[in-house]
């Protein structure tokens, strides 16, 4: 992800300037504003604006006139019981506004989370650069033998090295090409929104996310999971650092209540009191299935 | 709307307390922070936190490093671009965060715009206070004979204040029972959630609303229209006074394209080209039923 | 909740004409489609139409060109599956449409859930018919001494009595003027927009509410969850008789990991951990405040 | 788009048996019930599920009992005023599930409208086939001189054969490396949810899409319009084919109020006031900029 320098001019020029607001600031995240940290080979991700902090959280829940209480300890206490019993309104009166540089296929799962708002550099309108998503070789995992959807072993060395090869050969072709249909000299030249389907998924594509702290916590606990992709995986990951600076006590309580937490069925919870109560109780004895008996245990520990 | 000295101690707190930031700086929105705008008798607007200023919508439209253009004047051609072709997305890019205090039957009706994000004072956690809204005389309507949901002429004098005493009548009864109900002197006071049933609509509530500029402007077009009721009308009225100062070039193009903006149908503009070809066309003649004759009519004044 | 002839008569005409139709037919459904279930003293609940059942959920999931599966066991697993591990959008591929009548103070709960489409009686066009909300003498409780949004012991005799009477009479009162307001007789008539606001907020309105079936999930978690207010709450139960004859599997997995299960904590978690290896936790070892410690003591039963 | 002999038994099937239903039936689009419509060279749109007809927009402007009115002329003269006067939520009563099929380029733009509900093949899941979206020559338009995002004419033969050449090289070669290293012969195997990373955004995809008829006629009112890109607009034909089979009065109000009109600028409203008085405007006695006054004089024709 190296940047311009002209890109790097502008991103001093807004960190320059400070200027005098009467709204509510948080000073963890103005040391993160504008600037642009490293995801992946070409991504990253910036933080454009944002709106509230913590007080803000508290303000909104008692529709009060001033900012939020005298006591951060009291704030902390109203916003962990705020989270534990699902109040979710007050969270989404903060809000946040990145600028995330991310490859095709990553984007094609972020859009799924849709109470956000998005603007899309144009590849209809302009021009895409020459980034494409190449994996690191710890990256390269074969197919999981046990969950469709998942990654087993990194593959051998020279597996990898084919798989490389055919990614960076097949991106520099398509590119090539894609620079080929554009051109205008000795030919009119390809429309772009049509060149653009050449292009493979991992090629890069940027835009600006605003979302509201409530769905994004939503978008974390999903996207920080074990279980997600790991491309975009290290964007949540990046994110859940950005946002402990913003507003540290909600993210506290999100880790705690929703990052670390675990949800259990009736059935679960019915074995969990058997077993506290000194029963034996094993897989058939459950009344859960094999799936779900494991998925169990692994939460017991 | 008389403030509590404790709540103008608030908000002169709150406007006494300049910080730093990086962030964009709408200068025309720093002078209405936290300032309690009145609307009706007891109802108030306050602009308690934004995102963005102008700039950021055209920041949002390029997926830009940097601030907007270099000058105002593209700005504004970009903006009024994005306006007059729907795209609606770098509008959103911008955020308002208010607190309204207003009646509950203005209250259900602005509800009805979802795209926002709300959180009330509950009535079924706190005591509402002894506040109603009771029409100007000026404003006491009678039922319009040609429209089911408008006003015709105002009120007589004996009928108007007929009316008045009803309604302040019936709310001083039912506010007297409510706290009768909630009394805890003497016997054990019935729930909060249940009092708050014997409560008229014309009791004010309040929250925290916020939403994003474009979603605030399709609030705007249907609520500042002649069309809507007077009630919520005033709001919007004073919202679009905040906006005008906080994105003075959005606003100006909302105004020409959308507030002071008119949509022919195929039907119409078929009739209007007829008519600016010389030819001379009737309801009859139009295709159009007596109400859209009458409407388009209005529209070419 | 006595229906008038006229409406009887249109519910036997529309349960007395049945259509062929391609489309996915849930039997348990159609039994209850158009009839009006009572709610409360006047209010009701009416399924007026329906999209999909549980094959849809299966058939959604698998992008399938074809119905679900040739097994309903297969069907049951995955739709398991996909509650537990979160993937709400198979189940927003089917929606209901109700008809429901409600008091005004329970559809302004009702109506924070965003995600649904709702087309309200107005009060702004018509008249509201004379109908209001009367708790049961068995629900008239007391202010919840631990809970400042719950309900305590129900009320004694005589204190229940006068609260009953009041709001019997004001609503009646209120009413009364409500009519005088409107009248044309021998006067203009206040319009209707203003002549609403004296109607108490136990008075009946009445709409159509639109929902998918992940969102109606949602809602019912919440609202016919034990904290819920009592008069949201019944509407809720009567809701999940209906949905479960409509799409039954679904409807098994919702309550098995939603409506009975519980959340843990990430602290929650590691003092269960600590238990089940055999060590004595109490709260102040276990990290956690009184108030959650409570709460989880009553998961552990 | 030739279906597999399985995937036409299975639609054959669900034509087959009809089933008896108390629900809402609109016969226009029984006619097209599953059935494949092909959209351009292996794209589809499919019908899979309805709710509501014209009748169910009435009933529910009406929050009535019974079905819509008496006669189709009230219902038409009704769903024509809600049409004009923007009354978006009777519209939002009817809903639509669809099975598209679309090159992943064109699914990336459909995606940006988030009002719907979608669940879409899964490459992380499964295997993509081996099919590409390769444009017609007629299609094959060069880059716009004048809009940065539109086509101009079409490319001259040999341009045109060496751009077809690189597009159905490149997919091929993609496609076979995408094999490659998915193939577990000989070796571990790549993950599905990296090797999808290498194919073209020609590729189709496949998505079960759901969405009320208000979000539909926005989506049709964007993209079956001139200036969306041709390989998206053929589906928002197609679909436009159907709708006006479900829902006919609704359609028609949509054509002429959406489809067919208009908005003017206050600008160009003043001007056509003056015009019509007999004035002659042009465009620097307008006010309006160069841009504005083309596309204004165009509206005037």
């Amino acid at each position: 992800m190296p940047l311009s320098p002209d890109q790097i001019a502008e991103i001093e020029a807004a960190r320059a300037t400070p200027r005098l607001t009467l709204r509510a600031v948080s000073e963890g995240m103005e040391r993160h504003l504008y600037k642009a940290y490293p995801v992946l080979d070409h991504g990253l991700v910036r933080v454009i604006d944002y709106m509230g902090d913590d007080g803000a959280i508290v303000q909104a829940a008692r529709v009060s006139y001033g900012a939020g209480t005298k006591h951060v300890q009291n704030d902390e206490g109203l916003i962990r019981y705020l989270m534990r019993h699902w109040h979710s309104t007050p969270f989404e009166m903060c809000e946040i506004k990145l600028h995330i540089k991310l490859p095709v296929f990553v984007a094609r799962q972020w859009i799924r989370h849709r109470t956000a708002n998005v603007n899309e550099y144009s590849a209809r309108y302009s021009i895409l650069d020459r980034e494409f998503y190449i994996p690191e070789p710890s990256q390269l995992a074969a197919q999981s033998s046990v969950n469709n959807q998942g990654r087993g072993e990194v593959l051998s060395g020279e597996e990898a090295a084919r798989v490389l090869d055919m990614l960076r050969r097949d991106a520099a072709t398509a590119y090539d090409h894609y620079e080929d249909m554009l051109s205008q000299e000795g030919q009119q030249g390809l429309a772009r929104e049509l060149a653009r389907m050449n292009l493979p998924m991992n090629i890069y594509t940027q835009w600006y996310w605003k979302v509201d702290l409530h769905n994004l916590f939503h978008f974390l606990r999903l996207r920080a999971d074990n279980h997600a992709q790991y491309e975009i995986r290290v964007y949540a990951e990046e994110m859940c650092r950005l946002v402990k600076d913003w507003v540290p006590l909600a993210f506290g309580a999100f880790e705690d209540y929703r990052m670390g937490g675990v949800t259990l069925s009736a059935k679960a919870l019915a074995v969990l009191r058997r077993r506290l109560a000194g029963e034996v109780v094993d897989q058939e004895s459950s009344g859960m299935s094999k799936g779900e008996w494991r998925e169990f245990m692994e939460v017991l520990g």
